[in-house]
């Protein structure tokens, strides 16, 4: 089957102008013919390009400010016209055959992005004429190409050049692809502008919530990978990445060596960098099955390491590290003698440090720079069967200004520096979950357990086996005590301060409780569910 | 500011003609004129409507097959000009406005679910007009409105009947907002077939795996409701459908009591619904912060609750109760006569059961008919900072005939069959997961540690706080174990059976180890990660 198409004529609609004039040379050094509409034409024409206008070309002229141009009964016979089947119509109409079209659409989403666009400029926003004639070529790939994407001006010419003229099937397929993909998230862009807009002029809900949750949730993601296998061997997996978020987060984190991310560990990873965040002084977060199994912060970074290996070494065997400070040598050497560890990330990693990594080759070594910055951006979505229940990330966080001291002992200055980073802590830790600290470093923590003090004696367990003593330790809770035991049980192993969001109807009994033991305790008003 | 608009004329052009009848003779009764397509026209004239074809209106005949018909710039012109302001472009070009658009599409997904249509077929699906019109008609929808979804008819023509011949502002937005939504779902549909189209024609990945993972993945969903809070009261959260997912879920569920469920309600119901699809034999789960803190089999369901409750009766405390079977009175009573619980969900609830549990007006009562059937569905969406990790759910389940025993004993009849029961719940336990039981019924769960070993001292330990016994009982693990150590801890205590996937450098000192304790051991084959 001969699947080749010889392009002759093109028609040439652009919003975004970049490349479109060397593309547009190339095209007539190809012998192809150009029609375009009034913008794009006159700016051709300024740059030396010959056009027909579509005006011309159809025999009716643009009328209503543009908005009706290439919408054009003749436009589209020439773009749908298939081949061999309807060239007597054509004929007979006296419709040239469109063999190419070039066209991007009318920037909506930047119209709604800057503020300032009224209401009646956004709709003039809304291109019903690209994505008409766009959709119309895709459609006819058969014997047509479309082409929305600039980048893609270079191979387009290239195939053209080196095969006297003709475009082949595999190309009009793919571009047609790339097509569609364009005009779905056109269109999902202004349904959810039309969404907002519709329930503010219901007037039933607060605007705040509605840009929030629209009636149809529809968004878009990329494809960034398809996954070896998904949390297990017998599911499959890939990773989609949301368009336009440039944040520090895996998926702008670069690879340095080391095999392709896994599905868990591009989880466990996520969770180290969104933990590491939290921490301004050098710190390290070691991550097992997406919980911390070990915080510790440092003067240096091998000092906050260091902490956190002693922490929990039977824990940190196969761990995700992550740093927020560069990776020096000295750290680097430190990890690759104590442990075996499936990704290390870090904001930068000297070449030295590369070096001496790269002896294990299996680490996987990512880069991610601006870590500092926390903004919170989009949705935590999370799937049950038959739909998704979407919510805001977990953004709070509380400074020393923000706690509130409940018990009669007030906490000394040391713990209360240990509460504070023990609360950044157990934010990460899957529910019920409570953390033990001494000096920013986690001396016991207790992940998932279905009933509080399991999570308690978890905790202890872990310390007491690696001959940690718990005296003196800090204990962050993330949700209230719903009753004293779990106060009793923490002065057992001589904790002296705890830190928890109170609000149990028992608070009083609790805080007697801590009074009682000689507790200090720290109530922060915000619970820290995370499952 | 008067912001009704008058209906005059009426464009209909619809591939599903349910109620089209009725509704075009209701605007013919309002004075409305109807200018109608091919199909639609000689199907409307055929039931007493009478019509002018658009090729009368525009002055063109349909050609190419019906390729071209609508597309026209008489029709797009009298749908995009705006009333006052392109009034005289309208007269000079003879166009007649067009107060109202009703128009849906070409069947595509059906054509594509069809297996049987051809490629061509499916191209002929792509509508090119239809989306033209309905995207023009909604982006002026200031001066005209545009129906896609017959369900609106009924309440269109009230209120035409009611304002002499108008249509609110209000409406006419709502309209455009329904509009964009079907267009973007249209759009979806089509770049997902043409991305799988264009994967397979490069010939570089597998079918299966192309359809599930396109190259933009943009699905809707329906919100069902917006939630009080999310896993926090700071955070903001809503609960959406996927559109035509019927299968038994939290989503079919019909409440019959109770405050309306909470974030962790759904995630929690959800979690305990799908652990209870495993069984066929009378069961009972009883989930606490997504985990199964008991599961137990019975010959009923009332003894399958009481052996569920007895082996964890602290953690089940404010747990989420799910059963397999009619929710009968005597295991409602038994509920409340032993613990707070915030939601039970049940495939039925006997009249006499609901009056019980009336009694505690506070737990949330759910119905979900045919948990029985399992079919599954859809993808498990994980939200990371920047993107999304999608895969298939978990859906692998192993029977007798497909485990191995590697050990030299051979498991007993019940140990197999404790095997197998152990082997369901161990799935539905965070990772890493450790589960024992006896007698259909578990004894300890050990979830969510960041090593093995922690999760089989916590499920030793909850088992021996509670007086239960481990000798004998049979241990199921999610994952491998790494070295024998787990192996021989389990025989310290006097687990008699292990089941889990095999699957380690190190499988033949652990076989070893087993044999050695006269430990009989199950290998799967099958890892149940999850996190």
């Amino acid at each position: 089957m001969n699947d080749v198409r010889l392009i002759r004529h093109a028609l040439i609609s652009v919003s975004n102008k970049s490349g479109i004039v060397k593309f547009a040379k190339s095209l007539i050094d190809n012998s192809i013919n150009i029609i375009s509409t009034d913008g794009t034409a006159r700016y051709l024409r300024e740059h030396g390009v010959l056009v027909t206008e579509v005006s011309n070309y159809s025999g009716f002229p643009e009328i209503m400010d543009g908005r009706i141009k290439t919408l054009h009964h003749k436009i589209f016979a020439g773009i749908l016209g298939r081949r061999g089947q309807d060239d007597h119509e054509m004929k007979v109409h006296n419709i040239t055959p469109i063999d190419i079209v070039i066209v991007n659409f009318y920037p909506f989403e930047q119209a709604i992005s800057e503020g300032n666009c009224t209401s009646s400029e956004i709709l003039e926003n809304i291109d019903i004429g690209g994505p008409t004639m766009v959709r119309a070529a895709a459609k006819n790939h058969e014997d047509i190409a479309v082409v929305v994407n600039p980048n893609e001006y270079d191979c387009i010419i290239d195939e053209i050049d080196s095969s006297d003229g003709y475009l082949s099937s595999g190309t009009r397929i793919r571009l047609a692809a790339s097509a569609f993909e364009y005009t779905a998230n056109y269109e999902s862009t202004i349904s959810s502008y039309f969404n907002e807009k519709s329930l503010i002029s219901k007037g039933k809900q607060k605007r705040s919530r509605n840009c929030k949750f629209p009636m149809v949730f529809s968004k878009s993601f990329k494809k960034k990978q398809t996954l070896l296998y998904g949390e297990n061997s017998h599911q499959t997996a890939a990773l989609y990445a949301e368009e336009n978020f440039l944040d520090p987060s895996v998926l702008t984190a670069s690879q340095i060596q080391g095999k392709a991310l896994s599905y868990n560990n591009i989880i466990d990873t996520n969770a180290a960098l969104e933990c590491i965040k939290e921490f301004n002084e050098p710190a390290c977060v070691i991550i097992k099955h997406t919980n911390p199994c070990a915080v510790a912060l440092g003067k240096t970074i091998f000092e906050a390491y260091d902490n956190a290996y002693r922490a929990d070494p039977v824990s940190a065997f196969g761990g995700i590290i992550a740093f927020n400070r560069i990776l020096d040598p000295l750290t680097s050497s430190a990890i690759i003698e104590k442990q075996f560890s499936e990704v290390i990330i870090a904001p930068s990693i000297l070449d030295e440090s590369i070096k001496i990594l790269n002896k294990k080759k299996n680490i996987r070594l990512l880069q991610c720079s601006g870590i500092q910055s926390n903004r919170i951006y989009g949705f935590d979505i999370k799937s049950i069967k038959g739909g998704i229940i979407i919510q805001d990330y977990d953004q709070a966080m509380i400074s020393e200004n923000q706690i509130k001291v409940v018990s009669k002992r007030q906490p000394e200055k040391k713990e209360l520096k240990d509460s504070l980073f023990c609360w950044k802590v157990v934010k990460y830790v899957k529910s019920n979950a409570i953390v033990y600290s001494r000096n920013c470093v986690t001396v016991g923590i207790g992940a998932g357990q279905m009933s509080r003090v399991y999570s308690a004696k978890i905790a202890k367990m872990k310390a007491t086996e690696l001959g940690l003593k718990l005296k003196g330790c800090v204990m962050a809770s993330d949700a209230f005590f719903p009753f004293r035991d779990g106060i009793d049980e923490a002065a057992r192993v001589g904790i002296s301060c705890i830190i928890q969001p109170g609000g149990s109807i028992r608070d009083k009994e609790i805080i007697k409780a801590a009074d009682q033991h000689g507790i200090s305790m720290i109530f922060t008003g915000i619970r820290h569910f995370l499952h």
